[in-house]
């Protein structure tokens, strides 16, 4: 039996290369691993997790709505396989509802207050006392999006271990209190050597809400002035001037997606020797990452000229998550003995 | 169209008078209501809340789980009609908890804890600091409930009138914030001269937990066994001694259940007067209150006697308003604009 893999993403953008470098690239490296009788190793359930989305963004439906076809777009446009991964709308799927409100029993204020990102986000989407309630229970219902597939590995940044330590903590709530087996704890597969690609301007990760993000869907023109004004070393101004490598945006760039290292130490050198202007490493930078986006971006148009098929995909990966899902909802209720049957 | 009327119970036990004279005796007059077309003037919906019952019984579920039978057998036999009400199980729909979850985005922590039933109810239960979260949101929930009816009444006690002025609160918040009109705000509909019997003990509004309570499903025995035991004037010792009205239970049911009122006050008279003894009152209670619910004794017994027929009217009834529920479900989903069309 392949392992179950659960990954997904809020749709509230389209998807950008810190998306890619961070965990898509990953994904698609799992999906398509072989075990020794040449069957895939994992299954992937990929979760476009809509209504999650809108715990804060219930304001502006549409911001969500309107990205779930550039989500599902990206998706395909990097390599995830609709024959090998199920790519899955959470919306659509009832039983994650019902799920979460059983594990809301399970849980008391004080427990769902403590946890430590829903802490932090509210501080810094600046709730202050108007914290709305699906937001402080979202990671109860994501606990739910996890559980539901009896999954074994999610792949997770550092920063979100203790996510995955509180969906256990559940897992074995319920499991304790319904005497059963209902859930499987998982485990999070934390890349190594991760750390997040820096946004355009430098400063921080790369994010749709700082206008830093190269997008996969970027055209080359799109690009091109993204990569124009990248941030290099402010105080190298004289092409002569010896230029700073360390905090330099685009020798960043030239490590994470460059293969030619050699010309990367080469490009490092004379900048720092003097001599090597900002516009020749940022041709070269948009040559290399030019190359890197062309297949993505030539797949997705033609993944975008025929939206039937991706929402066929949808559908069918939808349909197949749900059976799942509706499964471990049947057991779940069966452990807490309201499995009634009528007629 | 027939305005619709939303009920429904706990499935915690056995109905008993106090939910007889409180509430079924008005949804039984309600439901055979013709209109000037003989026509039903009213369709009522009625909820047998599972869900709602797990969040204070979560570490006990078969208290749930083997009560639904009971609460149905109560229904059928005080009068609920199948043909013009649908009796349905909350778990068996699983839109509810979608719409609570749409609705706890709407909500903020504060709002949700300033309610004032769940407030006294936390500390009657001494949750403290332990508050289970599916027990803090039980009011959103019961809000979908109802407004997934769109339902025009609720009859209610006096005390849950702030209850219905949080769920069209609701509505409002939901239609406003996605410029629509899903909900429809309901109205409670407070019997006139409304009030809780007493207990057997003559002490707290008739409850099981309390077991002062006397079952629409007790036998004649279980019954005189409850009204030998009934609380009446303490002072009344010898048969001569002239004896207490106010305060006393027997008293009390006759008023409630005797319907001949020159016989009542006959007896009152010579209660106070002295000469009547304690068994004599009684043994005329126990006449009036056999007679009364004798009907519903015997009715109960032919449903009890044949579950599968009861289990085939529970599924009808889910299934006809599960209906309902998906619809309105739908036309939230549509304001919200997260109605996909896939394939």
């Amino acid at each position: 039996m392949p392992k179950i893999i659960l990954t997904g993403d809020r749709p509230t953008g389209p998807l950008h290369l810190g998306h890619y470098i961070g965990s898509l690239k990953n994904r698609v490296r799992l999906q398509n691993e072989l075990d020794e009788n040449l069957k895939p190793k994992y299954k992937s359930y990929i979760l476009i997790a809509d209504m999650q989305a809108l715990t804060d963004n219930f304001q502006s439906p549409e911001i969500v709505s309107s990205n779930i076809l550039n989500v599902a777009l990206d998706y395909l446009a990097v390599g995830i396989n609709p024959e090998l991964s199920s790519i899955y709308i959470q919306s659509l799927i009832p039983e994650f509802s019902e799920l979460t409100m059983y594990f809301l029993n399970l849980l008391t204020l004080n427990q769902v207050e403590r946890n430590p990102t829903v802490k932090e986000e509210i501080k810094q989407k600046g709730f202050d006392d108007h914290i709305p309630m699906g937001f402080l229970i979202y990671p109860v219902s994501q606990a739910a999006d996890i559980l539901a597939f009896r999954a074994d590995l999610v792949p997770v940044g550092a920063d979100q271990i203790p996510m995955i330590e509180d969906t256990n903590m559940l897992a074995r709530k319920f499991n304790q209190t319904y005497t059963s087996e209902v859930f499987t704890e998982c485990k999070a597969l934390v890349p190594e050597n991760f750390s997040r690609l820096v946004g355009i301007d430098g400063k921080a990760k790369m994010s749709k809400s700082l206008g830093n993000a190269i997008y996969l869907k970027d055209t080359s023109d799109e690009l091109w002035q993204k990569v124009r004004q990248m941030y290099t070393d402010p105080n190298h101004i004289q092409v002569q001037d010896p230029g700073q490598i360390e905090g330099n945006t685009c020798f960043i760039y030239l490590d994470a997606f460059c293969e030619d290292k050699q010309k990367i130490q080469e490009l490092k050198d004379h900048y720092q020797r003097g001599g090597l202007g900002d516009m020749v490493v940022k041709k070269y930078l948009m040559e290399v990452l030019d190359a890197y986006l062309k297949p993505i971006r030539e797949k997705r148009a033609i993944f975008a000229g025929d939206p039937a098929q991706v929402m066929k995909i949808l559908a069918t990966g939808t349909e197949s998550a749900r059976q799942v899902v509706r499964e471990t909802m049947a057991d779940a209720k069966k452990a807490m003995g309201i499995n009634y049957e009528l007629l």
